[in-house]
């Protein structure tokens, strides 16, 4: 099945940036009154599902779920979850960031929790994009002017291996106490990131003056 | 020792918020480019340190460490193992959310750091303040507006209370996969959160249209 993209209903400030990171055959859904990014991105919904607590229930023609307010699962969550019964398993979330600290921290596990149902999943926008990384390897290419974190996601991360940064790491450990591996950079066409045991966040960050 | 405060570089939106919270006994002190927040706040730092790579290094009458730019801590970490050395057990970060997601995160990881050492840290911004819990019963009062949301900051926490919710939570456990602790509120004077065994990420937030 094609990849899911999920618009939340945080604040996307810069549609142009996010654009050409969709791709033409993704399967385009709304949590909640995250379908309000459709117009200015030229998309159409092929879902759009939520409680609609926040946002008013759309016209539209696009298949729409609706759930009742009082429910265990965020909007978007309940979007993962919809995807993966269905079969998905390749996400990509937007508009789940930088709006208020809970809504981002409950996407953050929302991507473990779609990892943990052998999905990739990442959480992006304009500047930045994250994703977990448990046992696993990930390439990454070099872009100019972007910082790569690597933060230990579980209480300890072993065997954390950094190939083609500035600063390199070979079966290194990593706290989730101890934000060592903050502010690195890929000095090589492409770097590689290994963890043998335990759960990475990567960061991908278009660096800004502060 | 008094509390530090501790002002890291990020934009900060809406001083008047943050004004209220600084105790005229707090020891003020900035990491890196946070002293661009001690004019607006009307302030004088005790301490200034950090690296100073992306911010010039002030003219101050205050106390000046300087840092290599290459070193594994970051500024907002520099400035909690100095405190730490010197015997401070409470801190309160601000400037050090709503920018780079990994600088956030990193600041996160901090707030444990200090906890591991024996210290209560918080990280605050106008409209959110969170701080970690473990092993431990807390006990925050009730405003109106505000949500307060419990996470597994852990792989996972046993014991977990919460009286005087919204959506109350009796010896329950909680997942860092799975966000069923987003979003709730308090509906009595003061709702008392309890961990038993694990750390839990508290985020208390100001609700805000969408």
């Amino acid at each position: 099945m094609n990849r899911w993209v999920i618009f939340g209903a945080a604040e996307i400030r810069d549609y142009d940036a996010i654009r050409p990171k969709i791709q033409t055959d993704d399967v385009i859904v709304c949590a909640d009154g995250g379908y309000r990014h459709l117009e200015p991105l030229g998309l159409r919904a092929d879902l759009i599902l939520g409680d609609f607590d926040s946002a008013p229930k759309p016209e539209t023609d696009a298949e729409l779920l609706t759930f009742p307010v009082e429910k265990d699962d965020t909007d978007m969550m309940l979007a993962v979850k919809e995807g993966l019964r269905r079969g998905c398993r390749s996400f990509l979330l937007f508009g789940g960031t930088g709006g208020r600290f809970d809504h981002t921290y409950a996407n953050l596990q929302t991507l473990l929790y779609a990892e943990k149902h052998g999905a990739s999943a990442a959480l992006a926008d304009e500047r930045s994009m994250m994703f977990l990384l448990k046992n696993d390897t990930a390439y990454i290419e070099k872009n100019e002017g972007e910082k790569v974190s690597v933060f230990a996601f579980d209480p300890i991360c072993a065997g954390v291996t950094l190939t083609g940064f500035y600063y390199p790491l070979q079966n290194g450990t990593l706290y989730s106490h101890v934000p060592l591996g903050a502010g690195n950079h890929i000095i090589e066409p492409q770097g590689k990131i290994t963890v043998r045991k335990g759960t990475l966040l990567v960061v991908i960050s278009k660096e800004e003056a502060v």
